[in-house]
């Protein structure tokens, strides 16, 4: 682990030092756990008092609190980012070197750029073209006629089917699917028949996807994610969608097909998107909410009961089978007539 | 890119043809982006004005709309499942050439049909019975003692344990997991032990699993697809599950263990079901919905939170929490002798 | 398959034998589908019609329902936990024997136990510790300076990435990810900057993982479950979540980041739970609800719509955007000068 002192942070990432310049940094922790030698940071008032005891030798903190701690500081617009930047510094990642494993399986008719790493059992297919800096962990697989732009990351295991197109800095996670059939079934008398998914997937720069999430290649036009789309673990995201820049989804959050989801979204957790619908920009829906409409204007939105213990639950849930003649009951009493004393 | 005819269309699917008989295609599109070398279809009255816009060379369409169209087209009964098969002849899949590829493993002990495809790194264990004219797709896995059928397709890093049945022409997706354990444990004081899963998973002709899909093998018997289920990307079949033929599961639903669920049957997105419970035929579940009872009867059944913004949900699910509260209230009201006037 | 009597069965799993010591047993089945030579077993009352009409050589049966049985029987203060043990017996599993498959790729850096299997086409990295007794299906990934204990079963195509810690007797299920980066994002003026994931992910002894479930390394400090957490197919544990010892999180249920989950709970399918909450000790929450408050006390919490057929849930669903004006209505009701006769 690098050290590094608090200087040499803030020539990274700009902003102010309080206190000693010279702290020596080891690492990063949480305000609770980092010790003496490691950086920590501050992120609303609220964690005010953790600060205040916290052991870590020095803090990333906005303007508007950094008075009220002591100790070595680094004063930043933005802490959480400027945490990020330094974690990248403090904790710099251990890539793979450039160079093809004796057990990778790349076809003679893959273009490989320059200073790419492709792990053991990663298969590179005929006319998949990887750019300049590509690190393919073990066992992921790059189908026929796939591009890669540059620096793409392909942790072990995940997968980018025939056709698709990733631009510069993508990020795959462990057994993400990029490019799979979408779910296209025709009725024919009593049967169903398989709609021949023709369609690519294709992925904007800086676009992350998560471990086991499922990205569908179209139907007969593209599914399409833009620029800096962040997507979870365990997300589905079904034939045609389109979902606009740095919008982000959670965990096990699910969109139908041809679904469009505007620019800076964010999608929490479990939440649903049925098919053919529209979600404008700035739109937050809720976790494990359901979407059942468009959704055009920003804001927050959400569809979920309230948890309740199992005996209450049980008492109120019985009237919501009954909501429309309790509605109705009020109506009748409201259209008494009221007694007139 | 194969070129055909209009007329060598309608000798595939049938129908007659309005228009040119020897309208060239060369590709299929929606109908916003298809050009004059392209094919289309519509379904519906709804898109007819987007099909007058259309500036495909040609268009499937059923009778009933036909006439409310102009330029060339193929009249089918059903456009739709007619569009399935001019996709497949428009735009033939790739399928690789019968073979195993030097870097695949294969037991001695497994047999392998004809015109077979091993790709890299796929792995076949002994005892393994693999069908005329499968293909097995990099870093697919098939366990000891599987049995698969003719014309099947496991996409790359597809998965099926020991000892499981496939049909023929079944199809598997990047992920997808049959045969897994069920999730079986027996509480023993103060810690779980696990309960052995013996049964297998039975897959039926036809069957189609989405990419990251989850099929559980039985716990002493076994847990059945029957002909022509389709399951979609990221579904969980539990253990013991029996789901009637031609039964559509879409994204992210869960069936939890020992349901029955008829045939010709559609779970929508997001849906679950609850253990133990038996659905019967012809059964739809909206998506998101939560299935805890019995369904005998076909139909719709549904349970979801209507969407709402966050602040009027915040409002009203304040009172989903004294629903029975509000009931008594009401018929306190009720009771309440009426003024007589 | 073993033949095992009921004698020896007895030897294994103690309690006491009704009827013939000398029963042959050769393997175990459902009530309803067991033979002569099977065994099976009877957990509750409502299973004793079932139990009587079973031809099953033999049953294991709890004191309390024993007497209403007839045929060979070994009564076990607890049937379950005595079928899952007496599984094994009959239905031993065929685990691969000792070796290194000549297609595997393990690093001369990796630490190999005593006992170990590695199957074709597995990745083990330098630094890697494997225990004693590990068996590593083919595909298994085990990552940079990973730490196995011993007797851990990593079915085909599992993935451990760089410096996780697994204890004894862990089993992780096809395609599961432990340790992939957690959802950490930074909002830096109009785009996502991702937050470095330095933490790990530390699986207690028994831990047991479904297929397809992910469970991402923490993003300073680590994400822990603890002894015996049994987690279910595509399940999601975010970073930071600590589980407590024995509980059970079943399929399809998503862990939000930081959540601390008590000992023996039980989640069932789908449920969801929010960000930074607290659940206590033997807390269960009901299949498909979303908990978004912490839960400090034992017991069943809930938060599901009932189903309704679609034609119902439309009436009555409208009503619920409207609940606070319900109950406005009904407060002015009762607010009305009441009628005296």
């Amino acid at each position: 682990m690098p050290a590094l002192t608090l200087a040499t942070l803030q020539a990274h990432l700009g902003g102010h030092i309080l206190g000693d310049p010279a702290r020596i940094l080891r690492g990063a922790a949480s305000l609770e756990r980092a010790g003496p030698e490691q950086l920590s940071f501050v992120v609303g008032r609220k964690f005010l008092t953790q600060a205040r005891a916290s052991a870590a030798g020095a803090l990333l903190v906005a303007e508007d609190l950094a008075a009220e701690l002591e100790g070595d500081r680094l004063v930043l617009a933005n802490p959480h980012a400027g945490f990020a930047r330094a974690l990248t510094l403090l904790h710099p990642p251990s890539l793979p070197a450039p160079g093809i494993h004796p057990a990778a399986v790349v076809s003679p008719q893959a273009r490989i750029g320059a200073e790419v790493h492709i792990g053991p059992c990663a298969v590179v297919e005929a006319g998949a073209v990887i750019g300049r800096g590509c690190i393919l962990g073990a066992h992921s697989y790059v189908g026929p006629e796939v591009q890669l732009g540059e620096d793409c990351l392909l942790h072990p295991r995940s997968t980018v089917l025939h056709g698709c197109r990733l631009g510069h800095r993508v990020i795959l996670h462990p057994g993400c699917v990029i490019g799979g059939d979408g779910f296209g079934l025709a009725w024919e008398g009593d049967h169903w028949l398989k709609v021949p998914q023709v369609g690519r997937v294709i992925l904007g720069d800086d676009v992350e996807v998560g471990a086991n999430a499922t990205i569908d290649r179209g139907a007969l036009d593209d599914t399409v994610l833009e620029e800096g789309v962040k997507i979870d673990n365990l997300v589905q995201v079904a034939h045609n969608c389109h979902i606009g820049r740095q919008t982000a989804i959670a965990g096990c959050a699910g969109i139908a097909g041809s679904v469009k989801i505007g620019a800076h979204c964010q999608i929490a957790g479990a939440a649903m998107i049925s098919g053919h619908l529209e979600i404008g920009d700035r739109v937050t829906i809720s976790g494990g909410s359901l979407v059942a409409k468009d959704i055009p204007a920003a804001g927050v939105y959400t569809s979920v009961m309230p948890l309740m213990p199992y005996a209450d639950w049980r008492r109120n849930a019985a009237h919501l089978r009954h909501l429309d003649d309790l509605a109705r009951r009020i109506k009748a009493l409201e259209k008494q007539p009221q007694s007139k004393e």
